[in-house]
């Protein structure tokens, strides 16, 4: 009678893991049902994540403990290489949404390519759906297993896809410098995550190696109707969530804008500010919002066109809910209209 | 038909004014009928506060210009000796919380003493309600004026009215050492609270002579029934949002802990953590929920008892919407069941 | 007998100031006669600068309080357009080093645009030396007056004017994207500037019409011989210190780092860094060097080039004294050696 | 003929470690003869600290590969337990200063209780001089081995031995409330030294249970003459260098004051502020100062005490230096009159 939908969370010790439950603990329509974390199972997700003791939430448990006959949707948080061998495993009846890049890449030759190992599930992976929403609505829809964008491939799609398939930007000039919060990186303890490591400092990091720059390969061909192949560069930013993209493409500003406005105009979570304005990370943290913002360069036909969401939410599990709404049928942005907290 | 209550929020463009708007953005019975903000008035939110441009908001403008006919509650988030001006020329048919210091003290000579001047509004000083929702909630339901803590004082008074109530602790020997996010110091720019003098640094102000102070004295005392003077040091954290109180009391730890406990139980706010687990700022964050730890000293007879709140949110904003709830004739926790945002 | 050098120091309550008084805490040649800061005048720099407390120094006065008959060198650390009537009316004896964007710019057409206002000093103007170091030595040495250069100008400069001399880059298609922290803004309080507005955020501001444009332009068409109209986008960083630029350029990484290695191998300041190595800033803070790095595009004759200072030391300060040092016949590196502070 | 003493530092891949090289980067009388990091040795100091590339240091290498001969003084930044072993096989002319726990202890009984295992050098232990420069000047001078005290455990120190020994105090009603910056827990990934753990937040860890209360037991009974045990409740701050204590007492302000200032007034490294005035450890960081400051409460007979140093200078590596100019014979403050970093 009720709506209410049985929900899976798989790698609920990360800090997607953790967001999917933040985001669901307002969500009129999604109940946790399990939560799994190999190395943290039998723990209390009070004692894992000490801001979500107020909730009741199911025991962490394995993967293999889990009863699927009753879920209705999984989220799969798990690092790549694992998600594609635990999702081929779970039963034919349960929806997943995949936050792992495993079902990203078309091309399992690209896959090999960038994540360095044979994909074990083909045939999965020709079934998956891109889950950039916004461009892959009605696919999603239908979808059986939708696997989610990479945080800081969001951030440069949603300016960049419309301008390419409106034709209004020079496809062979686009540059990404993007700058990104520490979260995105994980709990996992490294060195270079470490507070002493991270803040007061600004760097770049996989200039131009790095793996999001497959689904940028994919995706901005694809629109395209050509090879597009941009320059990018990721720098890390003495902050925890955040990911601004500036994005430097030689056309005409009021175009751009224009292509931009048209595009998002229907759109619940993409804001496309004014022309001439330029949005900030702090104004969509713990959104699904992305804010988008066009700026004429003092040089004739160049353009700089910015980009910001926050890469745990509208970057990774946000957008997840976003999608999984779409397949179980309900209001696209149930749960998710929650106003970003600043300061 | 519909139980949508009118709001007006006076002094939005200050912090505690965007909290509320934050937070009664998912508030189902709330809705923004009114914003002002005397220097800023006619401009929209959205150039204010960019994180709020999602909504569709009045544009703001001077107290004066607000029809209040169809207001139902008006939150007054202005600064101390404005709102009492400003409150005492407001309709009778208006509920009100005030978030500023006007009416929290009931003796008007610790009023002027505390805040250097004396006040315009007795009357209404002596009919406004203490707005520590868990100890007046009877009181503020039939309230038409509440008067919303000190953030500090909220943060301080959680763990400890209890424990004078129960008599667990030996009401001469208290010490609360404090340290606050700089948010609580509000939007008015001063060198103090600039990024380079805040960040990567701690140190304590206001010792010994904080204002909050008249409000321990005040309920301490109340509670007591019997003169209560604490000693309070508070410390300035480089970060925006959190209040951590440490106090060191005398007693013994597991009566300290389970008078909490009998105190809290049914509370839908306030977390007693397992005794011997000290609580953090960044698991309240953003959220209506206040965190208590209980830890036996080394030395016999000596305790440490933390508190830990969102001094936005349950130290201010959120609190002031918990109590208009109540004043409203809804459900308490309406509108603030938000987890907090963790990283 | 002994070569100690009299400094008096205008403009000392901002941060360029105390940085000056920091780093001259430590030089042997050179001794602090006066400091001077008109709205603070009276006041202990202890007061003022409680971290500089350990050290003796003069009170604070006004510029016309100073008997600058001792004086050796006098570093301007006051705001633009002060600064050159402060100047003007100095003894012809007094060697100056102007942290202030007055004397920065040859053209006065080309300041009054860029600046707002005519130049009152048009003379000194004409005579002032920019203060880039590495590529002004000579006539720095010789000069009476030398006009630092802006932080983000320097940043941009080092890794940009040798491939531009060089011939090793299109000089049609450069672009630089610079992150800069907050200190760079100084010390007077705007809501900007607040750690509330700026911590755990990252935005763009001044886009395509930063002033330091103008000394871009300035220079990099002299060095090219002709016009050089590079596209500029700064952000600011959630830290204090610290100016990454990341800069985007046409030409092979090999030759770009050959021209860096062969422009820089004998400087003590500017470290080149192993071809495809990125720096960061949290590995100059507080320090005077210049790390460079360059890193192939995966696209076939893009490069990206990098370059961190710290704003209030190479960018600013640092390089005063290292100009100073040079008009009073010291050595260049005297009490710049510093290493930086890191974590 | 020239004073140049030859140095080695053993675990110079930690902070510690870092923080002595980049003051001895100065010191005009030591040289790093040779640096030791077991898992990195054969890298560059370069690689593991970018910071200190414009050095030319010694590549890393394993302890046993250092030829002792001809070294003055070996600074040992290995953890405790690994610190005894390797100390108890250096040759009998070296001097050591020791930055580990494994020789603060007078009593073995007692480390045996707090880092609990056997002490393997017990006749070393029994030699080595605590190294709280100001209290044990003379003994420094003529010890071969030193033990660097706990970061905390010389915050808490510097402001309570001068009241012990003034008897201005009580004895047993001290409480001492520490905030310490990251940087002290070390290089090693940590979950909870993540920056998304420990930026924006504030939380007590190891309350009544810290290590560093064997030395404030040891330290102050003996200053007392009598048994002194303390409260302790230490915090992690989100920032990376400093430490604040905040410490509550009982006695008259004037009388602890003038003890304060008594003690220290001919000290270089310790500045007793004004009575009234309170510390902020961003006015100490990265320098040796150690700033003290008492205000007195509102309640008659208690008073806050103050003490703010930088932990990885004056709390470890820069107190390690002091003591090693004591040891070599050379000025007390060679190397180490750096001022404070601010902003």
């Amino acid at each position: 009678m009720s709506n209410i939908k049985k929900i899976a969370i798989l790698g609920a010790s990360g800090y997607t893991g953790a967001e999917l439950v933040r985001l669901i603990a307002t969500h009129p329509h999604m109940e946790i049902a399990a939560l799994t974390a190999d190395r943290k199972a039998g723990m209390e997700m009070s004692a894992v994540f000490p801001h979500l003791r107020h909730l009741s939430l199911p025991t962490l448990c394995k993967v293999e403990d889990v009863d699927f006959s009753g879920i209705d949707l999984v989220f799969c948080a798990l690092p790549h290489a694992t998600s594609q061998r635990v999702i081929l495993a779970l039963p034919d009846n349960v929806k997943i949404v995949d936050l792992s890049a495993d079902f990203r890449l078309r091309d399992p030759a690209v896959y090999a390519k960038w994540y360095g190992g044979e994909h074990v599930a083909l045939e999965l992976q020709k079934e998956a759906v891109y889950g950039l929403t916004e461009f892959y609505r009605d696919d999603i829809r239908a979808a059986r297993l939708v696997a989610g964008t990479g945080c800081n491939a969001a951030t440069g799609q949603f300016p960049i896809l419309p301008l390419l398939a409106a034709g209004v930007i020079d496809p062979d000039e686009i540059i990404i410098d993007l700058a990104t919060g520490v979260s995105g990186a994980g709990r996992s303890p490294k060195e270079g995550l470490l507070h002493s490591e991270v803040s007061e400092g600004y760097h770049a990091y996989n200039v131009a190696k790095h793996r999001h720059l497959a689904e940028f390969d994919q995706e901005f061909s694809k629109i395209a109707g050509r090879e597009v192949r941009v320059s990018f560069a990721p720098h890390l930013l003495p902050q925890n969530r955040g990911i601004l993209a500036t994005i430097y493409v030689k056309g005409e500003a009021e175009a751009i804008h224009a292509a931009l406005v048209a595009q998002y105009k229907d759109e619940p979570f993409i804001v496309v500010l004014p022309l001439g304005e330029a949005p900030a990370t702090r104004h969509v943290r713990g959104s699904n919002f992305c804010h988008l913002g066009v700026i004429a360069d003092r040089v004739d036909g160049r353009v700089m066109v910015f980009s910001a969401l926050d890469n745990l939410t509208k970057g990774s599990s946000g957008q997840a809910i976003q999608n999984a709404n779409l397949m179980l049928g309900l209001n696209e942005t149930e749960g998710l209209m929650l106003a970003p907290l600043f300061p």
